[in-house]
């Protein structure tokens, strides 16, 4: 079988070229002799593959200096605890529930201190985000938490200009980071798990202001304490290596492309052929209020889910591959991360204008 | 530069013919159209990777039912803080210190309750292993702490038999695992980070026997809890699915060499060929007594510090690269892990007599 356009909510595609580059640097790494996985983390080449994925991501992204970049494990599940163990500091924090992601990042919070949940769009099946006005939100809070993009719905915060500024916001960016331009000033602590934008699993990308870093609870792990891990430069111990080189690929792909702003024309582009198909009858459905249709994850059910089987087979058959909906949700959902080309995303919309015509 | 011999002491060589394959279906894994980086960890595809590591590794081990099996992320470093949130359970616990790595292991332990530093070999420089007799063991500890294998000064328990067996032996094995047939049951739990004779860094394993699950203590990240990663085949979140991946060829690697008891005849000879030319003369020198020198992690010393350079930069010349000692120790180090082949240490061992004769 041919490579095929695979939809998956993460891990999930990569780029292409990134894979191929990887491929032919695998046994030997620009003449060293050596796999990068075989590199001492110490040594200057690796030294030099790390220095060159944080200024890459620094470029894209705008960071502002004041920002640390840590390369962590334990993806964002890990941080559900590390953040509540470096922030807290004995005060209270905010959450905002607005999909499972969140729901499971407040629930680990409360094992550390004071946790109020604001508020849950869990009653309306977590299809859209609050309106920040009239939120009963706690201006003296060590941070107020939010996930900005919730894989598993396909519910994302598009406009940032509306977000409370009182106390420091911290964002689980998973599935959407990198995917447009993002203003990391408006937020204290900004967390990622790359295995759905970034790179492969196993590293964590946080970018964590200054100002916050120091503040971690005695009993802490000191791999888990941020400011620790930016004084040793994501290196107290032996960071995920190969990891960080794909990321680092994957960095100088989206400076090849243009940077965030070309990605998010694309990334328009790419939900709006399915959004159309989606919306156009009432074949297909998707609950999200249309605002807060996520460009990345774009789940939709077939109105009759006894097609659903059929669904499944006939897109294998068009290459369309791992396109199952989440147990939780069931039906469908097309993961549409930077690294799927128009042209999947495309045939995915054409097999579904296709599929309604023959069975609508 | 062709492929070079790497003594790096982690992340390290790995076996060429592991190398090989993974480039060869690093863009399309078993004609699936996916690499395994882009694969769902829930998809069947990377289970059966998963499976097959576990499986390969329980024959390799021979590790007894009552043993699970984890593929963790955080290195043993993540471990220092985790054996004991999960195992103290309001006790205390004993710790042998014999090197860098089970210091730092007790210091961190400490943050989580009452351990008890029973010896410690620091004063003679970390150069041997304590003799059991006539050390003042808890015999109500939770468990006993130790490293079977200092990394750093190269200090190996290679004699088991002798170990205590009042309270659960918890060892740090991250740098010999694999190395020779290894009585699991001797352990209440066995951890190693896997860049050293696993596969690449971003993994770590550990083996808990089933009675030592569940005693995770309050304010445990529940990433961190053994019994929920347990239940959860170390799946709670998106595991490190490349890492592992890695992991499971060197598995099948190891099969494939005849397994532990041939690895360990081959490593016999391997540190053989180098300690004897360390101690033929006084021109080199590692100060470990005999019976504890490591198979795997090879120190010396010049007697001459200023030929330290001059020896380098012709290792180099003859492809012997990062063989320069840990920065606390000084000298060199030869780390052999299994996938160093013996051609490399045979043209190390050369190097240096050569060496030797011309500067002696």
């Amino acid at each position: 079988m041919e490579r095929i356009y695979n939809f998956s909510a993460g891990p999930a595609v990569l780029p292409r070229e990134v894979l191929e580059q990887a491929s032919d640097e695998l046994m030997n790494w620009h003449g060293c002799g050596m796999s990068v996985m075989e590199m001492s983390h110490r040594g200057k080449e690796f030294t030099s593959i790390l220095e060159a994925a944080e200024a890459d991501l620094r470029t894209l992204m705008a960071i502002p200096a004041n920002y640390k970049v840590l390369f962590l494990q334990g993806g964002a599940t890990l941080q559900f605890a590390q953040v509540p163990m470096n922030l807290l500091a004995g005060g209270s924090a905010d959450y905002i529930v607005t999909g499972d992601w969140s729901k499971k990042a407040c629930k680990e919070a409360g094992h550390y201190g004071t946790v109020r949940q604001v508020v849950t769009t869990e009653a309306d099946g977590f299809t859209s985000f609050p309106t920040w006005s009239g939120l009963d939100l706690n201006p003296d809070a060590a941070y107020l938490h939010l996930c900005t993009n919730e894989t598993i719905r396909g519910v994302e915060v598009l406009d940032f200009d509306s977000l409370p500024t009182a106390v420091p916001l911290v964002a689980d960016m998973s599935s959407h980071i990198l995917s447009r331009p993002m203003e990391v000033s408006r937020f204290g602590l900004i967390y990622a798990g790359a295995q759905k934008n970034i790179g492969p699993a196993g590293v964590c990308l946080v970018l964590i202001r200054d100002d916050l870093l120091g503040k971690a609870a005695v009993g802490t792990p000191t791999l888990l304490d941020y400011a620790v891990q930016a004084e040793n430069h994501s290196m107290l111990n032996t960071p995920p290596t190969f990891s960080i080189y794909m990321a680092g690929l994957v960095f100088k792909w989206l400076i090849r492309q243009g940077g965030l702003a070309a990605m998010e024309q694309v990334n328009i582009k790419k939900a709006g052929l399915l959004y159309d198909v989606i919306t156009r009858t009432g074949f297909y459905h998707n609950p999200v209020q249309p605002a807060f249709r996520s460009r990345m994850n774009v789940p939709f059910t077939l109105r009759d889910p006894s097609l659903d089987e059929t669904f499944l087979a006939q897109a294998r058959q068009h290459g369309i591959l791992q396109i199952k909906g989440h147990k939780s949700v069931g039906g469908m959902r097309a993961s549409i991360y930077n690294a799927m080309p128009l042209e999947g995303v495309q045939a995915l919309a054409d097999f579904m204008a296709d599929f309604e015509q023959k069975h609508g």
